[in-house]
């Protein structure tokens, strides 16, 4: 049985209580919010105590992990001071926007990265997982070309944009996760940025890319984004190779089909939003986080693995500003000797 | 090259006119119908001599085969001429409605069975002769249940109906012969009749019917019938054993699928009517029966199969009569010898 | 907030186990089995009280509701007990495979018949429900045909199947219920049993069936049933009207599909078995029941729902033996006062 | 009617013999290959004349129009020669692996471009016609993302490779057209190249390849090609807008499904090859080039659409060298007056 605190009391931070309260080898025992009620509410729901103090959570010889669902900037500091605690932590995605800081946080935490762990919950979609477990296995022969299409049903408001660290950080952070799951190291990344939505224009974003990424291997994965899309959240991928090709579909909440005279065997809208698409996912990230704390194993996706993420997204980043290629060093080690 | 006349330059008839006029190894010589320009209009399209006697085709030299698309209470007649004269015949469906004329044509072409295919085009589309090719080869073990859905896009007029013979022996006399074609014999046919349309009903006749076969195998066929489909011409069917099952879904015109903030997916209505949705089939049974001719092979489905179908009709009419199952000798032969 | 107890603590026992434990507005107290451990194995889980003797059930005083899962010949005998201790009950299908004890513990809780919720599970599946309900919205006009296709993955033990009253009391039950779920008062049977399987067979039950119903309405519904599938657990219906059509498709574990050489677009198994397939319907009809508990209100399916599947089980019994359509009473009462 | 003679007796000569002999139209007069007797084999086919002297086509008086379908090398001099003489030209894509000899034939036909139309058969394919046809009308509001998926069933042969101006210019060219049918003016592309196989690149060609196309309106179009695919010939396109997708999926032989163990629903392999998946496109560019020539319209896709695509090509081609995103004029101009 493993004691867990959550730190972060909003939408993300309830998700986990909740899928902490339910598994049989978790116990929510504390839930940290500075911000008004959030916490007690939340803790109150599933009979945990709660805290305005985040520095309770580090402090409590009760608690064994935990579960940083705070907002990206404070991320950094909670990880360095769980660690230091003792803690073992699940770190929702991105590490922090910055690799610099993100470097600092692997120097301060320098020995003890096997206790973090972050929430690149998609690696568990049992769809996605599927398809990764088929290919390793080798079904498809050498894995060639891997295309990701991931849509969001609605654009988040520009205040959020705003503070975003822009979509490649913000939002195709998971795709590049994904791409490096089934692709290993990304030697190379080009990107396209498209401005279609005014407002997101205007607070310095782009609101749909596509980004094309070379392995080291020769493989290729396309990415197609867009904050927007009216049959819900468009979560697919396909991998391809020499013996065949294995993709993962939308999930839809029923399996009901309509025929009528406009239209024959009619599915209903995806799932909306990664709450439901991704609840299975959450779930089992969890257990994978209380197996990993358990054993004492080093858990899987690391915190090097949110670092190459970033790298990604910032190559990105630069490569649809310039329409240049971004190089990328093939196995990036965290520049930890430079600080 | 076979040289084929046509009897009757209808809906039917005018398809199988182009269909023989395009195939390479038939010439369409001659076209007779007694209405009025029917027959010149059709002949004057591919290049062929029309009459309006339908006796000159028998007396033709050219004419190596016939094409009879006559109504069906002409069929009969036109079979019999037809192989008194040392023509071929491929006959649309049905023989004729009742099955006493079937026998009388049967002790009159005595010996020249074998001249006659009944155009069962069903059998020759390309997906359903797939499934039974797949069944036949023993892919889901043997054939244990087959449900066959069989919907028309919309009801013929009142004054159709009334001169048809009834459903049974209209409509499912198809799915009557892809039951006999995938099971073999039928020893026992039990039928529901619908009256869901006030003007069918009038008209003395079902407009939907469920009809439940079993075969001397111990196979059970269902077949779900409807003289109305809001999304088309619904044409399916599934054959289930012991190792899988194997189903034909319904054609469409397209492959495009469109999603939206209601529907994903979409497809376009079924391929709407039989003549789009079996435009291959007639031509693959056309070659079969050129196929059979020119070999002198003995054409399959034969009039024999068409009598079968006639007496599931027959015993399906009854049964929906009475609410009683209606037992049918497992391989019915004509009683030749009662004439 | 509920107190609830499980009476069998079998299979289907331990489901409703976890279904209450995880249920925000229920607490399991108490599970009774007079089997060995069963109980006290269950209990210990969700950390309730546990009981050999059944009749601790109706005596305690915590207790609420009664979920009662134990074989299906003590159903009715807990049924009364239940009630006379002013407890209310979510029994499990079948009631009873007599319709005399039926009508027997009808006149035995005679004016409590709402205490009784019957678990029809079916109806609460998400997929079946969302078809019914755009039904009743009239999306697809007045129902005329429903499909029901339902195949288990494996045919029980005979043992099973000798005790179990027969494929149509014991599998097709669900069948009957949904069935009159969606077209209401049924007015005859028409049924043909399949003995495909000898083991099944000699224990002298069918191992498969087509059950053809005829509603007051003038609606159809066929059933098309088999004790083995190889694809899985095979549940599926199509609702069909004069505007079109509502399938629920099978349920697959996730949304994987293969593309290779000989097949493309390939699903994987359907989910496999009930506990799988209807797992989010055991929840939503556990929240059904103690909706209606708590504010006093008649659940459904209710234990006349129960009867009535049982009286058409009853007449597809008859008609598949006799091959006779059978009539039944439009709207079939209890026959109370025949005690 | 409009008599049409045929330049190259190839695979794609005899696609197009086979489909005027066929057109209601138009009759095939004159078919010309300089090599053995291929124009012979398939003129006898069609009852037309042949000839191993090409300038015989541009010579007859009976000719109205010639289909160019010899090897690209040639086909700037045949398009030449028949505008010369008085002749409509419909010429097989690519005009030329080479822009300068492209600019040399507009400079030489200066004033004539109306006679020629280029084979880019796709817009003609029903699928991807009612997709653009449906964007058009706005049903998905306006175009934002366009994604191509172009994969051939099998690689040529390294010689064939050699020759062939590179995957973009051999292969991508189609997909090239249609994202300019679909989005009008490319302003700049981006191409990453794969080397999968190692015969291919030793003929210094790439075998797969992503590339993605910005266009002046703001849309990215993706396309992703590979010269083998295990599943057949994988040939969809998806268009994505703020009100909804419009996809064309791949086209299958039947309608077939298999279920059993380890798959369900299960289609059968993608047509195999562009002769099968594209019949009906090369049906119905005949058909519009036939209109086109009778109305005396000028027709589309037109020799500056076949230009256009080509410069796409160049620059994708150059873009996979450099990793540099490649700029297109907006509406490239040929340089007739440079010349």
């Amino acid at each position: 049985m493993l004691n867990i605190a959550i730190i972060g009391a909003g939408r993300i931070g309830a998700v986990h209580a909740a899928t902490v309260a339910s598994h049989p080898r978790a116990r929510l025992v504390l839930v940290a919010d500075p911000f008004g009620t959030n916490a007690a509410d939340v803790a109150a729901k599933f009979g945990a105590r709660s805290t305005t103090d985040v520095a309770d959570v580090f402090a409590a010889s009760d608690v064994d992990a935990v579960i940083i669902g705070s907002p990206t900037a404070t991320h950094v500091d909670h990880i360095i001071a769980a660690v230091r605690a003792g803690k073992a932590v699940l770190c929702e995605k991105p590490v922090d926007l910055s690799l610099e800081r993100v470097d600092a946080c692997l120097a301060a935490i320098a020995g003890h990265e096997d206790s973090v762990m972050i929430g690149f919950n998609r690696r568990f979609d049992p769809s996605f997982a599927e398809v990764h477990a088929r290919v390793l296995a080798g079904e498809i022969g050498a894995l060639e070309q891997l295309t990701i299409i991931s849509r969001d049903p609605a654009a988040p408001p520009a205040s959020y944009i705003a503070g975003s660290g822009g979509i490649f950080r913000d939002m195709t952070i998971h795709d590049f996760d994904t791409a490096r799951y089934f692709l290993g190291d990304i030697v190379s990344v080009s990107a396209v940025g498209q401005h279609l939505d005014a407002a997101i224009e205007a607070a310095g974003d782009f609101d749909a890319a596509v980004v094309t990424l070379t392995a080291a291997s020769g493989a290729v994965a396309t990415i197609i984004n867009s904050r927007h899309c009216a049959s819900g959240y468009d979560q697919r991928l396909e991998a391809f190779g020499p013996r065949g090709a294995l993709e993962a579909i939308n999930h839809l909440a029923t399996s009901v089909r309509y025929s009528g005279a406009a239209q024959t065997s009619a599915d209903g809208p995806y799932l909306d939003f990664f709450l439901q698409r991704y609840a299975d996912a959450y779930r089992l990230e969890l257990s994978e986080f209380i197996d990993c704390v358990t054993a004492g194993a080093a858990p899987s996706p690391s915190i090097l693995d949110g670092r190459a993420a970033l790298i990604l997204a910032d190559a990105a980043t630069l490569s649809a500003r310039t329409g240049e290629t971004v190089a990328v060093a093939a196995a990036p080690e965290p520049v930890v000797s430079a600080r």
